[in-house]
């Protein structure tokens, strides 16, 4: 399908839902997206942060893809993340997405290289012209460590290199800058600008923002479409009381002990852990070498969710 | 064949000879393994960061891993990178790198995805537990973002876990203390201490280190095998000398303008224009995105060849 | 005064005019008091990053305190900036802080040190008993390099440690996390937060933020003062506008060329040299070492300035 | 006195003998100053990272400068901090050192505030003119979170700005690049290099380092004045005999629990805990808001120095 220009509404980075032995359990894969869709998301990221795409070798990236595509089969657009240390590597995940059907590729800054602006551009540049699909730029400085500049979004923007960026960066200032960049511009039109940040949804689509990301909306989509509506609706104060339900929800991330592991295996078990509570995925394993929650830990899990009326 | 224990001497990490359309260059890639092998090195390190690892698609590795260990043929012992982000898809490369017969692997600790202590060890846990071949840790804060400690080193060589350590981090303290804490401990025997400092080598030796991984090892292998020897035969006043010529020559990686291309793209430009100049290898190229050197630049590479008497 | 519990409005960080030879210029920085004061801010901050508090010796803080609550004479509170590296020198800028008659502190977490959660709490706990002062944290990661916890913050201030905080640290997640934690907590109540954002106004106060802490303030106060009164009045469209024209205005802290200079002093220099041309400052001079603005600059501070009508 | 050019030798960081009620202890101050020249150190360094400038307020510093100097008298030069954040406030320090009658100041560049290498140079070019005495560039990216550039320093000291470098950033690549690049230049001569690593003193003395601020040295100054000497005497088997036996000693620095403290709690407080149990200051403390080590931790300092012979 034709990618909207810009593309709005929620589009959850998928989980990956795997068996105990680490392998895609495709079954509970097609259960989680049905739960997405049915609660009305307007489009899916696969193999983004929250998939767990560092994860998964490539034969678990294309079960993933085909499973997804396959299922979704053009009810709402699929970004496929190709994520990936530098341009000839990322060049094979956007072929395979392709291949499978996707919608549009996902692509970070080069990362474990040094990295350079001028490389940067010449990076997003290359991996546009070798694919047929719209390409969206992913701004994650935690895991990428380089900040996309809004002067370097902005002209590849103009340049028809980036359709779209996803800003998992947490910094609502420059988000706005882009926003209001590509406004201002005559060279720029219908570039969607998505937000990965969980907790800023009303205000980064007050700033006028055009979607969201939410990884936590695996957990409770129906929280993120509804407040997405309320934000469309124009309905301020709903909308700020659904974003801080869905803030207090959002505490599950840290139910992990940080001296047992590290911030990401609690969040992304968390998320696991909560749709396996919610019976939609079958085990909360996530992959090596994550630490699993400890029964405790996933007992807490249990809490949020009964706490926002989810179990 | 069996790597020693330890493994000594000088293991250069072989640059990756491309073709302009970016393909591997197997000819080249095999003059080069020649030209490091009549150097008298005493292995070889394939698909580090020096080898572009980062930027290679799992083809060109393969395509890396079959021409130096089929022209090796035993010679010396080959190690093999397994560059990537986590756990599994590391295991993939590590049996690539046991299909096409390397002696040994190297892995980083988990990158893009944040880590914690607890997790790198798993991670290396898991990889020896998974691959017949033995298991070095590449320490590589730079690129990696987290540095392996000195008591997370030494509990996973006491373990079996690790053979030995690649370090990177150029910090010369905390190469000291794993040497010493190696030797100090009982329960760790034949543990390698190979740094991957071009600069301090002869330090690096008269600490204890077993061995040395210098990229700048493609350009004068001769020199630091002279080096090497120098050092091994107790020569401290000859080896140094060696050692500050070649630190002259080690200022080719700075030729590239910093306003145009990043500290990579002018330190691995300069070593495969100097090979290409030495008439080791037919092309210059690096992988995308990476900018080229441009013709004074080259020039520049130039003079330091000509300087060192290597033109 | 007693500061009011929480502290709402517009409180500028007050840029510290200097003279060509560096002292502090007394009778423009009065003058530019009174262009704040006339145009209705809530509050003033001396002695912050924006007051280029880091490069002024003490005798010039000095003088900037005296000069400031002497001039305010308890119109609007003045929060003092007690910018040091550790607990006991912090001391001493509180007790010359209480000496001028400022009305509260506001203290980072110590820096230059490496530092710990239990060192930060440790230190705003002694800086908290030893002075009569409220106290403020400031959370400016990018200077302190590190940054404070939700839970820590709402540790202090339940314990009477902390009156307020001060965010600068750009991560609009992390200040929903304080506003909504003191706000669900019962041992915490009159907790004060304020944005350090320029560009994210609109959407910290929707969060709850309570006031707004510009370093564009400086130049254009009416604007934020207005911009913080359609938000109080919940006038949302207009108050988006009038952010979003501050936005445009907020461009001129890239004036400088990053070449020549850091970031620093393009933005510290714009602000000044936009107060010098709109007539409130003598000289726009920032403090050693930081580099002037060229004449190109300087004109191109003033376009934005007439683009927005300040000229 | 004239500061030797170069300056070579041991030069420990005088720690800061603090009361109970943390002011300067300068009867401890003065043992300690006794215990160093007695051991035949040829310098102090007062006022750095080991003695706590970061955490000592300026009355805390004039009385460290005036009992040191006052007490040295002339015997070996005294190098005095200067340590603050930014250009005046430095010059206001090196007022002080000169009023107390220092030999030389040591500087870092800029923190806090965001820097940029033409700040930096700038920043100590006014420090040299405004100081009749002596300048030392002081590289600590741990604490300032930028690195010296090794053509920033050359240049530097070229000009005359710098006498020379206090190397504290534990790139042992870099040390040696400014030691060869100083000796390769005609328009540099007489340039100290010192060390502040304590692990690798006889490495950096083998490469052309002048000199060695060991904080380690102020518990066993006997020990590093023996290494230094074995070291000028060519002597290397015994000098790095020696250096494993400090190597041992220095484990002394992470007695501190990391879940309780950061490292630099840990580290001076096992320096100062080491000196008290030898008898040569009256009381361990450390400055706020450091953590003291307990006395576990205190008892396990014990055990190093009972095993290094020095109880």
């Amino acid at each position: 399908m034709t990618i909207p220009t810009p593309l709005t509404g929620v589009v959850p980075p998928v989980c990956t839902p795997l068996t105990p032995d680490h392998e895609v359990d495709t079954a509970s894969l097609v259960r989680l997206v049905d739960h997405l869709l049915t609660a009305g998301v307007h489009g899916l990221f696969v193999l983004g942060s929250s998939s767990e795409a560092a994860f998964l070798p490539d034969g678990h990236r294309k079960a993933v893809l085909d499973t997804v595509v396959g299922h979704v089969a053009g009810q709402v657009p699929v970004l496929a993340g190709a994520i990936d240390m530098a341009t000839l590597r990322v060049l094979e995940h956007a072929k395979a997405a392709v291949a499978a059907g996707a919608d549009a590729i996902v692509a970070t800054a080069p990362f474990y290289t040094r990295t350079h602006p001028a490389e940067i551009s010449r990076h997003f540049r290359l991996i546009a012209e070798a694919t047929p699909l719209p390409l969206f730029a992913y701004d994650l400085p935690g895991s990428v460590h380089s900040k996309l500049g809004t002067d370097l979004v902005l002209e590849l923007a103009a340049d028809n290199v980036l359709v779209g960026l996803k800003d998992s960066s947490g910094d609502e200032g420059g988000l706005r800058s882009v926003i209001l960049g590509a406004r201002a511009r005559d060279d720029i039109s219908g570039f969607t600008v998505l937000t990965g940040g969980e907790l800023t949804v009303d205000s980064a689509l007050a700033m006028g923002a055009d979607g969201v990301v939410p990884g936590l909306g695996n957990v409770d989509p129906e929280g993120y479409v509804r407040l997405y509506r309320l934000c469309a609706a124009g309905d301020r104060e709903r909308a700020r009381a659904e974003q801080e339900r869905l803030c207090g929800l959002f505490g599950m991330v840290d139910v992990g002990d940080p001296a047992r592991m590290g911030r990401g295996s609690s969040a992304l078990g968390a998320f696991k852990t909560a749709l396996h509570l919610r019976g939609v995925i079958d085990c909360p394993a996530t992959a090596a070498p994550q630490i699993p929650l400890s029964p405790d830990e996933v007992e807490l899990v249990g809490k949020y969710l009964a706490g926002a009326g989810l179990l």
